[in-house]
């Protein structure tokens, strides 16, 4: 083996930085909490960035970029964003560095401090809000729909790898709307595109729900989440989406004049998925070799190693393999021949299941005189002889198969992992022991909510849509409940 | 006319702004220097963007991501970056907000210092050399050939939309190399691939050459560069590209073994371009009716109006116009039918020409008997009649033709502009007059360099490559020369 990969049994955490670490994803950097992106899982990221991209454009949203900085004042305008931003940010102070007289090497500049200190963007709702306001005057502009690609900074204390860091990257949708229904249609359809996202293309099935309200993105009506499970019976937020009332229009006193002549305020969305998507498919779907990625948004899809000995058996493979990589090509299959001849076969093997490329084909002298080629598939870990003619097309089928069993797989832990408690005692137990998303009562009180966190470390992950109502009690309190939520430990 | 622009002659920085801000491509932001980026001028970005990320791909780059920060003491370690930056970059001194004990609001917690300062990237040599240390270890991890898209901040004092802003968005290639050899033949394709997509997709000639040392970026061994000239006669400087020698190497400690095994600092490059390139795009091409773009990149290309009466003319239209979308959608043409009926066509003629839509199709139901179409070309401002057999097939041929005569048009012009000067006051007086590339013997010192600039306001744009060898004076000290460089006022 190449690299060593510690076992998930042994330490899962330890697991999950060697993946991202050793699988070439990310480095850590020297600047505290942020991470360096390296080629291969930016490539992963560029193309989870391609489809949603076009998703977005499907529904009508339109990009655009706006400042990296937020008058610190416009924080405020907002109470509760206020509250949840505040604690955690970047504040730029002063604009220019100087020698220091004194001989201290380079020093801030105190001449150069700010009249008004900026804060690096944790989110854009308010400068954005305060441009809405030029923008929107009448029932004309809208519906506004727009969306920005950028990177973001929440001083977070404790971080990790792609999950939680300083500096993340993600896009942040942010609509407006005449009315709250349009402005509710636009928060669930987006919804349903994230949803739809992870599921086909991640492979990574979610519950989507509403939070309780202390779960709720801070200065949000509703804020509507998909809850994905990992294999340590953690779940993990993957994308959140949010009814914004008419909270940032008054804040920014964005108004607009409707059919009537009236002036209203204006109705608001913002959603988001962000870079800790790629840690939420790391623990999805990998083993203890490696990565294993989805086909449809693995950076290699298909990768070819030649076995062979001497330059006449090479020349013979490089013309066939050229023929299957041309058709792969043709059909969109991103598909590597890498005939490099410093490293052995198979140290290749291990470095291609490390990285979780979905298709290896290895190809030798007598695999030609045999017309076949033997093909791996990294999900299920299994070999089989495939014949040369119409290589390209099995393989396409095969690639199909593997993103469909790989949900299916992934669906099926996440339905064997949703357990009903009653007592606070079987909400205990199924916690430590195979943990998941727990179905419980709750009394719907913020006071219990966080006592069961205090107790347990768990959180309500959200309350399902279209969740089955049901008459029962709290599991802490006993009192009366219409409905279960789904608790779970969380990443 | 829907919205009034200022003509060039009467105010050229005045039309200009018009032009971003009527055109839609860009607004102010209430934070200093820093612009918002509309969604028509994104979306022209995103083509620019996504042409050079292929060229990029092509070319063997992959991308990645470094932080937003970069510490102080970074900054410091190669003397003359520091000095290039440090008197206008955005610190961050702080990672936490409170509210005031003395009710003065939110304020920053000075409980929350940083133990060492934040600077937001102006550039990320500094990060990323620091990171290639890690990287790099053997001939065999060379070349590394990496891109990154980014925002960063350099805090300008006097900011133009595109041209001048705090915060831009660009691209910043990185790239290590074993020898200074192949490290200069990158630098060199680099500069190639920014004039390529310059002339052949923005329809922008430029000149190729090398700056004099004063205008070297700060750390860099050489800087080749790619200078565009606007239509009041200044230059821009559009992209450069950077030999870095082993300054950064060294200042990181970046070595490598070499096939002797030995240890060697790495050979560095970096290049960049940014959305400056949208400001010289616009001064190169538009007009006092607004914006010209070039049809590679621009984001619709077709805009087909409707002109009826009733809805029978209307149904009738509208089933011609979905066979010539559909024709054109095929053939990878951005078209949109605009049929809205709350504005006039006249109205949607002067918006479309002010967008700088580069075919106009105006369809009536007297031209559906005709079989013909009014196609009005926005480079030439001329209309004809076409015939609706194969309108595709004919609107390709004008859009490609469109953007050939809109490069011819720009070269001409830039041919035109290129005075040569042998006196000081032949210099002058061409600076005075038509302005342009003044071609002009320079005795080579930084010196002489200095004083033309203060006293004419011009600055040695560049050194042309394979300039031709002449023997020649000073046109300020009558000091021998060998070559003319190009001298100009500049953006």
């Amino acid at each position: 083996m190449s690299k060593e990969i510690t076992a998930r049994s042994q330490d899962y955490a330890k697991w999950y930085n060697d993946l991202v670490l050793k699988g070439g994803l990310a480095d850590y950097s020297a600047v505290r909490g942020c991470m360096v992106i390296k080629p291969y899982g930016f490539a992963l990221w560029e193309n989870m960035r391609d489809v949603l991209d076009r998703k977005f454009k499907e529904t009508g949203h339109q990009n655009a970029y706006f400042p990296l900085f937020i008058p610190k004042s416009f924080l405020s305008k907002e109470a509760e964003h206020v509250d949840g931003f505040a604690k955690e940010c970047a504040v730029v102070t002063h604009h220019r560095l100087m020698n220091d007289p004194n001989g201290g090497g380079v020093v801030v500049d105190p001449e150069a401090k700010l009249e008004e200190e900026l804060i690096v963007r944790p989110t854009s709702e308010t400068i954005i809000w305060n441009t809405y306001r030029d923008w929107i005057k009448s029932h004309r502009d809208l519906p506004l729909l727009i969306n920005q690609w950028a990177n973001v900074v929440r001083w977070e204390m404790r971080t990790r790898l792609f999950l939680r860091t300083a500096e993340f990257l993600w896009q942040e949708g942010h609509t407006a709307h005449a009315t709250a229904e349009e402005a509710i249609a636009e928060t669930v359809q987006m919804l349903d595109v994230y949803a739809d996202f992870a599921e086909n293309f991640m492979a990574v099935p979610v519950v989507k729900g509403v939070k309780s309200p202390s779960e709720r993105f801070a200065g949000a009506v509703d804020t509507y989440c998909i809850e994905a499970l990992m294999q340590d019976g953690k779940a993990l937020q993957a994308g959140t989406s949010h009814f914004l009332g008419q909270n940032f229009a008054k804040a920014f006193d964005v108004k607009f004049s409707n059919k009537e002549n009236k002036l209203e305020y204006v109705w608001a969305t913002s959603w988001g998925v962000s870079t800790r998507l790629i840690g939420a498919l790391i623990m999805a779907h990998s083993d203890d070799e490696g990565l294993v990625l989805p086909p449809k948004i693995a950076p290699l899809q298909v990768v070819i190693v030649p076995i062979y000995k001497g330059e006449e058996q090479k020349a013979a493979l490089d013309a066939r393999v050229q023929v299957i990589m041309d058709e792969l090509k043709k059909a969109g299959i991103r598909v590597k021949y890498d005939d490099n001849d410093n490293a052995r076969p198979g140290w290749k093997f291990a470095e291609y299941e490390l990285q979780g490329v979905p298709v290896r084909i290895a190809l030798g002298a007598r695999d030609l005189e045999n017309n076949v080629a033997e093909v791996a598939r990294r999900d299920k870990k299994t070999k089989e002889s495939l014949s040369l003619d119409n290589l390209s097309g099995q393989i396409i089928d095969l690639l199909d198969d593997i993103q469909t069993s790989m949900f299916n797989k992934a669906k099926e832990f996440q339905q064997a992992s949703i357990t009903k408690a009653d007592t606070f005692e079987e909400f205990q137990a199924i916690l430590d022991g195979k943990a998941g998303f727990v179905a419980a009562h709750w009394d719907g009180t913020a006071e219990t909510e966080e006592k069961i966190k205090e107790l347990t470390k768990a959180t309500i992950r959200c309350i399902p849509l279209n969740n089955p109502q049901e008459e029962g009690k709290c599991i802490l309190t006993g009192k009366p409940s219409k409905e279960r939520v789904l608790f779970a430990r969380a990443y």
